[in-house]
C-alpha cells in the first residue's frame, strides 16, 4: 500500500534526494567510496558544500554581507548560541509557542528578555499583532512557523532592531526578503534533509559585538572563517541537503515551492471547514501551510480514535497530532505530493458519508 | 580497481554497515518509509536508540551508574561542553595534540587548567609518562589516541580524580576499563558510525555539582533524561552506529577488534621498521594502533612525491600525513581488513624492490 508521509520531521523528502543519498552510499562522486566513509577534507566534498551554500544564497535571494553555516545540534541547541553571541544588554522575543518559549528561557541565562507579547492565554492558536519591539534590544526573536500549533508568520516584519528568525519548519516554503533579517537558524530536518543537521544565515556585521568569551564552536565566525569544515561536520547530511537544494531548483525555486505549498494547504483547510465531523484549532488568518492541525468537530469527539484507525489503514503516516493540541495535524512540507494531500481529503470525506 | 580506505576519518565502515544503511534509505524496518524520513518518535525509531545504548553498554562492559548518550557538535564541543558540566575549581589535562591543546584551551573558559605535562617539546611523537595529577582537580582530561601525530594512551590510566577522555579515534578498538574513567567522549566518525554523531558515556554521580547555570542542551542531564531523544537527533547515523555494534558484536567484540588491530598494526609497523626507505615518526612504546605515522629515511626523502602516487596508483586512499606531521599516515580503523594492510606493505616492498 502507497504511504502518506504527513510526518511534523522528520519528514518526506523528494525522491530524488532519498534515490540519489542511496547511490552515493555505494559510490559517491566516482571516488570507489562510499558517502559515508570519504574525508571531509576531499576535494570531491569540499565541492559538495561550496555548492550547498551557493544554492543555500541562490534560492533564498540572499544579499551581500550574509554568510551561511552548517553545524550540528538542532535549533535546540541555537536557542543558546543565539544569545550567546548576540545578546549584550537585552532581548526581546515573541512567544508563540513551545520553542519559543524554550528559546526565551536560554537567552536568560545571557541576559535579560523582554517578552512583547504571548498566544500562550488561547494555548498558541494566534500569532500576536500588536507589540512593540524595544529599540534597545539586541535583536528581536521569533518563530515563523509553530509546528505544533499550526500557525505562522507568513510575512516578514519589520523590526527597529535585528530579527531573528526560528525557521526551522518553513525555510524554503516561500520567498523570504533575507535583507530584514539578522539571523535565520534552523533545524534541516523538514524542507531540506534528513535529520542532524542545522543551518544559520547572519548578516555578518553583527557578529563579534559581545563582551564574554566565546567557546570555538559557539562563535559563529569559527564556521564563517572554515566554511562550516572547522570540525567534521556530518557529511552525508549535507550531501542529502545539496541534493534537495538541486531539485527545489530544477522544480522552479521557492516560488514555485510556495505556488505548491498554498494549493495543498488551501485543499486541507478547505475540506476541514467543509467536513461536519473536522474543525481546525487555529486562527484562519494565522494558519500554517506548514502544518495543518485539526480535530474532531463538537460532537464528534468519540470518533477521533476511529478516524485515526480508518486514516492509517488508507495508508496516512504521521497525522496524529502533538500532546499539546490532541486531535490531527498533517504536515505538508515542500516534498509532500498534492496527491497525499488528496488522499487525506478522500479519506475525511469517505470517513465523514459512513458517519 | 580496489580502492584501500586509509582515511583517518570519517573513514572505512564494516561493509554490512555500509549495505544495511542503504537498504533502510530504500525501506526502514517495513515501515515502507525510508529511514531519512522517519519520525525519532517512531516506535521503531525508539527501538533502535535503545539497542544502540544497550550494545554499547554490552560492548564495552559499562558498569551500572554509568549513562550513554547521543549529541551533536562533535568532539569539539564536547571540549567546552566537559568543563561547562564538570569545573568548579580547576580541571587538569594532559597534552598529547592539537586536540588535547584545543581542549584544554575550551577549559580555561570556565576554570583555571592545569597542564601536568605536555609532549609539545618533540611534536607530539611521544606520551609523556613522568606527571602528577594534582588530588584537587575536578577532572583529569586525556586524549587517548592522537590521531595526527600517531601516539596512543593503551592502557586504563589510574587516577585520584575522575578521569576523562576523548576517545574518538581508539573507542571500541579494544578492550576498556570503564569503572576507571569518569566520562568518555567522541565523534563516533573512525570506529563507529558516519560522521555527525557524538557519543558521551558519563558516571551519573558526577553531574549537577557546578554552580554556574547550564544551557539545556549543554547539560548531559537532559540527554539521559530523554533517552538521547530530548530533541530530533541524527536519525540515520545512529541506525548506522547500531549496524556496527552488531556487526562487531558479531565478529566477537571487543576483545576480537583489539585482536585484528594489534595484527595489523604489528603488520606494517615491521614493515616501516625492515623496509630502508621508511621510518617511523613516534616512541616505538608509544606507537597507535588506529594511526600509524611514518615518513621517507633519512637520504629518500626526495621520493615522498613518488612513492605517494605510487600508492595511489595501486588503490591506496588516504594516506597522505597531516600537514604537521608530513610524510604518511595510515589508519587502520576496526573495519580496515587485514588485506588492505598487506596491500600497502606490498605496495612500500615493491617501491622498495625498483629504488
Amino acid at each position: 500500500m502507497k504511504k502518506h508521509n504527513f510526518n511534523p520531521g522528520p519528514s518526506i523528502l523528494p525522491q530524488y534526494t532519498v534515490e540519489e543519498t542511496a547511490k552515493a552510499i555505494h559510490d559517491f562522486a566516482g571516488t570507489g567510496l562510499s558517502i559515508l566513509e570519504v574525508s571531509h577534507r576531499s576535494k570531491e566534498f569540499e565541492a559538495v558544500v561550496n555548492e550547498t551554500v551557493a544554492l543555500f544564497k541562490e534560492l533564498l535571494n540572499i544579499p551581500e554581507g550574509y554568510a551561511v553555516i552548517f553545524v550540528g545540534g538542532g535549533a535546540s541547541t541555537q536557542f543558546f548560541h543565539v544569545p550567546y553571541n548576540l545578546l549584550e544588554k537585552k532581548a526581546a522575543y515573541l512567544i508563540t509557542g513551545q520553542w519559543a518559549q524554550k528559546a526565551a528561557k536560554e537567552a536568560k541565562l545571557f541576559g535579560p528578555v523582554e517578552v512583547v507579547a504571548s498566544s500562550e492565554d488561547k494555548n498558541f492558536t494566534y500569532i500576536p499583532k500588536d507589540f512593540t519591539i524595544p529599540a534597545d534590544a539586541d535583536y528581536f526573536h521569533i518563530t515563523t512557523n509553530n509546528t505544533i500549533y499550526g500557525t505562522e508568520i507568513l510575512t516578514d516584519l519589520d523590526s527597529p532592531v535585528p530579527l531573528v528568525a526560528d525557521m526551522s519548519s518553513d525555510i524554503f516554503s516561500r520567498p523570504v526578503d533575507v535583507s530584514k533579517y539578522g539571523l535565520i537558524y534552523g533545524g534541516a530536518q523538514k524542507n531540506l534533509a534528513p535529520a542532524g543537521l542545522t543551518f544559520v544565515i547572519v548578516r555578518e556585521d553583527l557578529l563579534g559585538k559581545v563582551s564574554r568569551p566565546l567557546p570555538t564552536m559557539v562563535d559563529y565566525r569559527t564556521h564563517i572563517k572554515n566554511n562550516s569544515l572547522y570540525n567534521t561536520p556530518p557529511v552525508v547530511i549535507i550531501y542529502s541537503a545539496l541534493l534537495t537544494l538541486r531539485w527545489m531548483k530544477e522544480q522552479g525555486g521557492v516560488a514555485e515551492m510556495e505556488r505548491r505549498n498554498k494549493a495543498k494547504a488551501e485543499l486541507l483547510y478547505n475540506e476541514i471547514d467543509r467536513n461536519k465531523l473536522f474543525v481546525g484549532t487555529v486562527a484562519k488568518e494565522d494558519r500554517s501551510r506548514m502544518n495543518v492541525c485539526f480535530v474532531m468537530a463538537p460532537g464528534y469527539e468519540q470518533l477521533e480514535a476511529e478516524f485515526a484507525e480508518f486514516a492509517k489503514s488508507k495508508g496516512m503516516v504521521g497525522i496524529k497530532g502533538h500532546r499539546s493540541v490532541g486531535g490531527f495535524r498533517a504536515s505538508l512540507y515542500n516534498a509532500l505530493p498534492l496527491e497525499s494531500v488528496q488522499a487525506l481529503v478522500d479519506c475525511m470525506q469517505e470517513f465523514e458519508a459512513s458517519h
